[in-house]
Formats: C-alpha cells, structure tokens, sequence
C-alpha cells in the first residue's frame, strides 16, 4: 500500500538538524531512539561533527549508506524545505517537519513552501507530516520521531492505547494523565499543520494496529471526515473504542480554535451527528478522553446499565444512587433471593436492597464483603457494579476487600468500579486491577463513558454496516428553489404521505377539488418565486364554499401577477389536524454532506432548538432514539388525556426524507417539511406543505 | 447561651468505655486527644484498670474530681442509656453517643431509648449527641471526640474549613480530599441520629466560629431548617461561604436516604428555592464541596466573569474556551492597548486575541510569562484568569512561570486558576500559593463554583436582608377552596391585576355585564364546589349577543343544580389574550412553608417541568431571574416578530402572590394561577381565574 505505514514502524530515522543538546528540537528525538529502544538503525545529520549524542553522525542525507526510511526534519526555514524535496527525490518514504513558520503563520510564503514540499513527495510518493509537528512517537517500536518534553517527565511504557492529535500539548496531555494512572500507551502522535497526512488520515493505519485496543482522538477542525469515517469502520470490524474530543464545541471556542488552527467552524450539532453516525464516542473534555479508558481494556461485556452499588456508608450508597440516577443508570432490582441472602449476613439495621449499605460493622467483621459478594454475584439483575469505600485504614483489613472485589469481578465478568478517596486504600484496590476513582461522582462517570461507548457501539452492530462516508463534492446549497406542487410531488412518489391536494388552473378546477376533497380545505397560491407565501396572504385556511373559493383563485393570481412571480397555479388541500407539529429539515453540510433535522415543531423552532441532527441514511429507530432526547419527550407517550403520537410513522418519514438527500439523481440541496403533522399512535403523521430546493 | 458551645470547645472530657487498644471506638479518642493536643482534662473511665493508654482511668464517671464538660459515650445498649442519665443528672453539658441499635435499626425500643435520654438532658440542659454518632473533631483545640479511621489515616491541620455531617462517612470524605490538597481543616464533626442537638443546630455554632472561613454541609434529611436558615444568616452576617451537599436529589437517591436515615423526601426543587433564598450555596456532589475551597480562602473580591485564558497550548486556548463558555464565563475582550501590547512581545503568529496563545515559543523564550503578564494585569476587562500549562519540564524555567504567576496574581488581586496536568508542573505553581488543577476542565469548574457562591451572597446582600425562616406551622394543604370570585376577589385587594369581570346573580346582570364590559365575553359559572369547570361545559368564551348569554346563566345555573353543588353565580368576563401564557402556583411545604413557582403555562406544565420555585419574599428581579434559567427563557425578549414580553409586571404579580402566602391574616393554604397572561412590555399582565384554598 502507500508509504504510510513507515510512518508507525520505520526501519531506520535521519535526524537532520540533529543536536548534541536533548533539550532542542534537534536533540529530544535522537535521546528518545537511545533510550526507549529503538531497534532500526539511526542516522544523526550534522556536518559539523563525527558524531551526536555519541551516535555515528552524517553530513548529510547523501552521505547515508541506505535511504531511511523516516527523516525528521529539524532544520528551519528554507533549510527545511530543501531538505524534504532532497527526501522525496531520494526515495524516502516519511518526512516528518518539525519546523514551525509555514502555513500556521504566514499564509503566503510559508503556505506556499508548504505546497512546495507536498508537490515534490507527491512525485515519489513520500508522505510529509508536519510542518509545525511535534512529532510521531510508538513505544511499541521505540520509534519516536519526537522532541515533547513528556516523554522526559513522563516515563512511558508500552500498552494498549493510541492518541492522535494535531496538537502537540493535547497529544501528551491524555498521555500524562494516562501515565499517572498507570496505564501504558503505544502511540502518541502529533501530527501538526496536516498539510500532506492528516491526523484523520494517519488514525486509519494506526486503528490496524492489532495491539492497540483504545483509539484517543483530539480535533479541532474536521478537515478529512472520510478518513474518521475509514477509521471508525475499521474499528467497528475489530471493535476497537474510538474516543473523540472534538473541541471549539463553543461560539467561543470556535473562535479560538480558528485563531489556532484555521479550523473551519463546523456547526456542533453536525459533528455530533457525524460522531454517533460512525460510531465514534464523543467526549467533552480531556477528562472525559481518560477516565474511562481503563474499564475499556477489561475485556468485559456489558449487557446494560442497571447499578448495584455497595458501600459500607449509607451516604455513599445516597451519593451513588443520585450520580447514577443522574447518569441514566437505575438501580438494579434484587431478587428476591439475593435480599433474603444479604439478610443473612448483613446486621439487622443494614440495608439489603440495592444500594446495599452493609454499615460500619465491616469495621468490626471484615469478612462481611466476602459474605456478601457471592450473593450479589448470582442477581441476573445487576449489569455493573460499583464499591464504595469512603474510609478504611487501621482497623480494617483492607488488602482482604481488595481481593474479594477482584476475585468478585472475576466471578461475574461484568462492569466493577471502586470509589475510594484515600490514596491507601485506592491503592489496595488498584492493585488488584480494579479501576478505582476517588469519589463515587468520578466512577460513575467513567461507568457512563464506558458504557455509553459500548451502547453506540452495539446500535451500530444492530443496524448493519453503515454506508461508508458521503463526500461532499455536490454541497452547494444554491439552486433552485421549486413550487410547492413540485416538492410536493418529490415527497409523495417517495412515499411520504401528503395532505390530499390538487394543483388547479382555475376557479373552476379549485371548486371541483374542494369537492372532491370534501369539508373546508387549504387555498394557497403555488408559485415557485414566492416560497414564504402565508406573509404575502396567499395562504387561506378553512375555505368552505364555492363563491369564496372562487374569489380566491382571482385575489391570488392577481397578488401573485403584481408580485411579478411565476404563477403555477393554486393549490386546494384537505384541512389536516395532528395532534403535534413537527418539523423535518435536511440540508447538505460542507463538511459532512447530507444531514436531517427532526424535532419539535412551530414557529419558536429556531428559538427553542429543540431539534437534533442524523447523517442518512438512518432508520426509524434512530429516529425514535433523537425524538426522546428531545425536551419535549415526555409528550410523545401522551398526557394529559392525549394519546400517544405515531413516532413510528415519523420516524417512517424522516428516513424517507433522509434517502431522498441520499438519491444522486434527484440532486436535492435542501428540504423543509414544517409542519409534519403527527396523528395518535397507529393513525400516521402527513405533511401539508414542503419546500425542496434542488441543485442547480 | 446554652450548653452546645461546650460542644466545640470542651475544657474537659471524660471517655466511657477508654480502650487501650485504638482501633476500638472507646480506644480512638483518647488516642486523638492526646495525640492532636487537647489542653484540657481526659477522664478515661475504665473499672477494670487503673489507667487507660497510659492515662490515669477512673472507675466512674461519680469517682471523677469534677463534673466534666463532655463525656464520650463509647458503651453499647443499655449501659449507654444509663450512663448518658447519669450524666444528665451530675450536671455534664455535652454527651456524645457514639454507640448504634437506636432509633436506626431499632424503630420501637430503640426510639424509645433515645427519647428517654433525651428527656433526661432536658431536666438540666445537657446537650446530646447522636446516638449513632462517629463524634466531634476540633483541630483548633485538639478536642477530637471522634472514633474516624480518617484522622489516624491523613494527618490533621488546622485550618480555615469546617465540615458538617450526620454521616460519619461524609464527614472526613471531605476532609480527606481537602488534606489532600495540603487544606487546613479545623471541625469535622459527624452527628448521628440527630435525636437531639441536629447537624443544622450545631452549624449555627460552628458558623460563629472566627477563624472558620468557610463552611461545607453535608444533608440528606432537612430536619432543622430554621436552624439552617440561622446559620445562614449567621454566616452572611460575616461574609462566610456555606457550601451545602444535599443528597437524595434523585428518586433513587431520596429512596436510599430514606432507608439509610429515614429522611423526609422533600421535593428537590424547594431544597434548591430554600437554599438560594437563604443564600446557601449547593453544590452536587463530594467533589463540589471540596474543589472550590482554595479559592474561598484567597480574600479576592470578584467583580463578574469574564474570563482570560492564557496558555503556551493552542489546544488549551480553544478548551479553555470551551469550558469556560459552557460555565457561563465570558472570554473578556481584551482593550486595543492590551493586544497592542502583546503584539510587542509575543512572536508575529502567537494570538493577542483572549484567549492568548503565547505558543511554543516559550520553550526558547522563558520570559515570555514575566513579559506579558503586566501587560494584561492592566486590563479592566479581565475578571479571572486562567493559566494553562500543558507541558513543561526540562527546558522550561517552570519556577520562573510560577513566580511570575503569583506575582501577576498578587498584582491584580482577582482570581486565578492554574491548569497543569503534569504534577511536577502543578507542584511548582501550589508552592506559589496558587490554585492548581489538573485540568481546565477542573479549573473552570472550581472557578464557577467560587464565582456562582459569590454571586449568590452578592445578591443576597443586594436584595437587603432576608426574613428569617417562616416555621411551617400551619403548613395544612387541606382546606376550603374558594369560589373563582372569592378567589378573584383576594387577588384584587392584593393589587393583582385581573381581567374585568362581574358576578351576576341572573340573566338580567349577566347582559349587563356584557355590555359595561363591551365585545365578546366570557361566561362561567362560580361554585366553590366545582374548581375545575371548563371539564363540565361551565366556561364559554367569545359569547357576544344578549340571547346567547341569557340562555348560558339558565343552563348552567341548571348543570350546577344537577351536580348538586353550591350555586354562586355567573362570572362574566373580558376576554384577555395574552402575547405569552405563564403560569404562578403557590402552595405550603410541609418543610419550608409558602412556595411560590412560575414559569411556561398551558396544557402541560406538569410533563414539561418548565417552572422554577421561589421562597417568599422575593423580588420582580427574583422572579426574572428565576424566568431567565427557563427554558423558554429566549421568548421572553421576543423573537420571529414577537414583541418583548413584560416580564417586570409579571414579576411584580408574582411577588404579590409571595406577599398573599406570607400573610397570616389570610390563612392561604394553595394559589394557583393559570393562565397568567402577559403582555408586550410596558403594556403588563392580566389573570382571568385563581383558585384559592384556605386552610381550615
């Protein structure tokens, strides 16, 4: 395949540039090949000197014995760029530029040098990474092309985790904290302006790689969704968790995130849609990027969110039932059998419903966790487990509730977080390999991240593969707007219901529609120039009689013929009457193509936002799904007397509306179903009106 | 005063039950008075030897030389009732009841034994402590009547912070964390069963304490709130920060309170409404206790939130952002001197937009911080800064950074918030004295905590000073409803705003009415025995003709007969259509006493939940405020054309409901008022109905 994968295990590294002192840019990647083990053969370039570091030194790359396969590049300016075009006409497969004062910050000269360079390893085929990177780094291979200063405060060790990240900081930061708690990284890649290999591009190789069992990823522009999209589909072949941070979440970040990288200002809520579309878990924050990543590597398979906490505080059994409560994780409900069990065991005062508070006698019993556990560890109705111990220490036989949680959570093979302030007693527990927080509130939200992963992961196996990404070539959101009849007409021949209706030519052809139609009807003029037409009047409501329908057709054609628009008719439709109004709106993103909007309906749309997004194509479950993440959720089963809307049948019609965007030949830039009119369960929804605007 | 004050700071204390062996409840606080240096007399009584951990055992608490101000109360069942009788009688100020199988797991006996005690302590005025309690710490005093694992597990210090809990657990969880930080904690005090001196009734002492800066609170029940309502105003008396942890929040939660102490569930939201009229500010979890509490102790003086995030990380920039906009913290825009400034200084690619990205640069310029920094300590837009140092290490002067830091810090005197993930990093910064985190995630939030606690008591002292809790007494949901025009009547004289409207006693007045009032009308029939009418045909709007309102007072005069309910008249009414429905309900907590809620009216008020709740008095800026945390909070200024709504009237409408539950006189159990209808601004609001219940 392409050179690419000599990014991640190259056979052998030129530092150009390369500097005695290991706090330079020139220094840092020749120190860590030294001393993390690289095994391939490395080549300093100074010609100042016989040798760097006390590794045999070169006075330039036409003086090496072989054609490296990775040349760092840690020259500036015009050095650097003559140096990765001398790399791309020697055949080298990987140029990684450190150097910064290219496109990040001079738009002109330093964007064109940097075109310059892509052109030249285009050519042969050399893949550059950088400018203004800091730099590739696999512990796996020892292989780190890289001048952080992490690595230095930092001691890594190799494991099962992979960061990526444009950024230099945010590539080491999730590195550190993942450090801290001891677990150990194989990749941590920089990959700076992106101008030949995007971070998107170079997490598809690294998402092979079969060691690595946890994908971090840090973005702030989107700038190669396909390659995400490539990415997320490898992993979802070898179920291997991709975490996002995604920052510029904000109008505030976005603009520092502009200022920083360029990024272009994607609108959030698209990202989202793109995110859960592909699988991949989105997170808010660094934290959110570590504190779960060790429950991913535990192998485990959960089944659902149903919590059994244990605690030997009755607060704490409060504080995790409200932080679960919080985090949409019920209590599990005990079996009979497991109650009369613990009630057995535990002192009469302790509580043996879930959460189970065993009381301050485990001080004077330290056998009552090794009771109870086996008892708990039969109910089929616990999925995850969490074990608090707020104090513990002298007095108590800690080592001894370590070992029981962990030969517990073998037993059961399910989800067991531990809530233990005291760094002691963390230890203890941690030292048995079970992922343990300081407070109830932080387990339970690794517990979430985890788990919530697993739930887009398994709402991915369950609807089939996903179609790969949708390049944006056709995103122009220009074109032509048609004529109610006419967007009329696309919904109805892809079998969305409509509103009974007929597109007349005269008074006298509207007259014999009313009839045909029966009961009072819609008038409204059809003209493909005038698409906001109730502001002009040329919408009216509840017509009932021959005379005032014919009066109609004249006043709109006169209306329509001053307003100087195309006149194509007017429209006389059945009065319909849901029980809720929703809207549907899709249009092409720049950056991700095709999105839909489904939610609430009426005039305060824009005001409320009470809408959520979907990437096509999607089906009525996924609907469904946004529906009740809507605030007005709690409508849709019905109260107050009303019955409960037909979601299906919307969400029927929102899938449809989501393959027309997907139908190439149609060429739709955007669609606007508002309302879409939702009758009681059973009885479906219609739509009365529609807007398509098609490309032109 | 009363005896409790012999609580914190006993000149004697005498342990019954002295164990040699520490780890035993009557063993640990002779070890901890010794120990943490209590100055004042330790009477161990222990029969059976002549000293206890090498201090001189008295056979009896009657052996002892004197009366002494505490005893510790460390023997089980009925030992423990008679011993606390015995001290009641010889005149002891404080008893500690650190033994269980009280009221907590005993319901009868149990119960039964504690209301004895307490009986005995109120012949003579002695206090008691638990049963069931883990006892009272003061650090200042080295009076540490407590059995905590805790104290033996992390070293004390006296400090600043006093922590509050029935709950043993909770109360040296916090501890713990803040010892973590290197915090000085002087009370750490856990109460127990509360059978008769509460967690809140002891808060009122503590708060009195000077050398107490800040003040946390751990609740599950609101048993005392009056005595909560004390220590507030204790503590806004003198500037003390009352942070309060009320857990049971959730269903979940509130079920597991229940069965851990029996705690009353109250509704969350009047926790909340409570808590924010008395300027207690809650937080919702362990961690929002503790992270804040550096930056309470800081003596700044916040003006407001607008926020300046400075970084050598792009990334950190655009998260910083994005944390911070997510808190509702402003990035400050900086003056056209500070950027002009920075742009001297920082290299041509770095950002003197806010957040300032001083770049990687700083690893070759070291002076960079102490350049910049007095060019933004100058800018008055700047309320709070953040300071983010993702890497650092070998080849950063990271001392310089700190100095730098503090001495900025110190210059301005407006908070300051370090991230540094890396703790080598974050410990040179805490040795500067300044609050780090690890993440700015965690810095925000800690910020957000102290600036929200600070707006809070702003307000609060902004508003005047607060009524002091309102006992709920009469707190009887059940009483007579009032007909509509008695209801209406009440509103009235309260200055309430009412549609015009007359009560007709035939069809005779009712045309009357119609035509004073002039146009369509509304005609409803008025009977206390029916509140809700429009569910039997008794309310028609928009009737406007002399016939149709003569026949509407015969049938329903004849529907109020049929029902055999109390016949009070017709009401006819103008037709008010308001630009916004609201809603205001008023009722009485059995708890709190009168709570007031506003918020969006219609049909479904309960399922939507978008209301706030209020404690009476409060202000037409209280209501607002309240109105602008909605959800349909971007309606009220007006959007799609809609004018702006007259929030100030309805606020002050609502206040006046506030004032109509706070008045005895009137005995109101419950208002409601629904609709509420508002008007453009300026032109106010109007009822069309109440429904009033006076208590019995």
């Amino acid at each position: 395949m392409s050179n690419l994968k000599y990014a991640l295990n190259p056979r052998s590294i030129a530092i150009v540039g390369a500097s005695d002192q290991i706090n330079k840019i020139g220094g840092r990647p020749l120190h860590y090949l030294a001393k993390f083990g690289f095994q391939g053969k490395v080549y300093p370039i100074n010609p100042a000197r016989p040798e760097v570091q006390g590794v045999k030194s070169f006075a330039g790359l036409d003086a090496l014995p072989e054609v490296p396969d990775m040349v760092c590049v840690a020259v500036a300016g015009d050095n650097a760029e003559r140096t990765v075009i001398q790399c791309a006409e020697m055949g080298v497969k990987v140029a990684l530029v450190m150097a910064s004062g290219f496109s990040e910050s001079d738009p002109v000269n330093g964007a064109a040098a940097e075109q310059r360079m892509i052109a030249a390893g285009r050519k042969t085929g050399m893949r550059i990474f950088g400018p203004n990177m800091q730099g590739l780094a696999n512990f796996g291979s020892g292989a780190i092309a890289s001048f952080s200063t992490m690595f230095l405060e930092m001691p890594p060790e190799d494991g099962p985790v992979a960061i990526l990240s444009q950024s230099g900081a945010m590539s080491v930061v999730p590195y550190g904290l993942l450090r801290q708690r001891g677990i150990g990284v194989r990749h941590t890649h920089a990959t700076g302006n992106d101008a030949d290999v995007s971070v998107a591009e170079l997490s598809t190789e690294v998402a092979k790689d079969p060691n690595v069992k946890l994908l971090l990823l840090y973005l702030e522009g989107m700038p190669d969704p396909h390659f995400l999209a490539e990415t997320a589909a490898i992993a979802r072949e070898r179920n291997l968790p991709v975490l996002a941070l995604k920052s510029g979440r904000t109008a505030a970040g976005a603009i520092a995130a502009a200022s920083h990288t360029g990024a272009l200002a994607t609108e959030d809520r698209v990202v989202d849609a793109f995110f859960e579309h592909h699988g991949i878990y989105r997170v808010k924050d660094v934290e959110g990027l570590v504190e779960s990543a060790e429950l991913f590597l535990k192998g485990w398979k959960p089944k659902g969110r149903n919590l059994v906490a244990i605690s030997n505080s009755g607060a704490v059994c409060v504080l995790s039932a409200d932080a679960a409560s919080n985090a949409g994780m019920p209590m599990a409900k005990l079996a009979l059998a497991t109650r009369e069990g613990l009630g057995k065991i535990l002192p009469s005062f302790a509580t043996t419903t879930n959460p189970i508070d065993i009381t301050a006698a485990l001080l004077s019993n330290s056998g009552l966790f090794s009771d109870i556990l086996p008892v708990i560890a039969k109910d089929a109705a616990a999925d995850a487990f969490l074990i608090g111990v707020p104090v513990a220490g002298q007095g108590y036989d800690v080592p001894r509730f370590a070992r029981d949680s962990a030969a517990f959570a073998a037993e059961t093979g399910k989800p067991l977080v531990v809530a233990a302030p005291q760094p002691s007693v963390a230890q203890a527990f941690a030292e048995q390999g079970l992922a343990t927080f300081a407070t109830e509130s932080a387990a339970i939200r690794a517990l979430d991240g985890y788990l919530g992963q697993n739930e887009l992961a398994a709402r991915l196996a369950a609807s089939g593969a996903r179609s790969t990404y949708r390049a944006a070539e056709s995103a122009a959101q220009e074109g032509v707007t048609l004529n109610e009849a006419e967007s009329l007409a696309i919904a109805e021949k892809a079998g969305i219901p409509v509103a009974k209706y007929r597109l007349c030519q005269s008074a006298a052809e509207c007259v014999e529609a009313w009839r045909a139609i029966g009961g009072p009807v819609a008038v409204k003029a059809c003209s493909r120039d005038i698409p906001h037409k109730s502001e002009y009047g040329l919408v009216k409501l509840g017509v009932n009689s021959e005379a005032e329908i014919s009066a109609l057709f004249e006043t709109m054609t006169t209306t329509v013929a001053e307003k100087k628009a195309s006149f194509d008719g007017v429209i006389v439709a059945a009065m319909a009457k849901g029980q809720r109004e929703f809207m549907i709106g899709a249009h092409r993103d720049p950056v991700f193509g095709p999105v839909v909007a489904v939610g609430d309906g009426g005039k305060y749309i824009e005001a409320l936002g009470d809408v959520r997004l979907l990437i096509p194509p999607f089906s009525a479950s996924d609907v469904e799904r946004a529906l009740r993440s809507l605030r007005i959720a709690p409508l849709l089963d019905g109260v107050r007397g009303d019955p409960p809307l037909d979601i299906a049948a919307f969400g029927d019609l929102a899938a449809k509306v989501g393959a027309l965007m997907l139908d190439a030949k149609l060429k739709i830039a955007s669609i606007d179903l508002n309302p879409v009119m939702v009758f009681a369960r059973g009885e479906g929804c219609v739509i009365a009106d529609a807007l398509v605007v098609q490309q032109a």
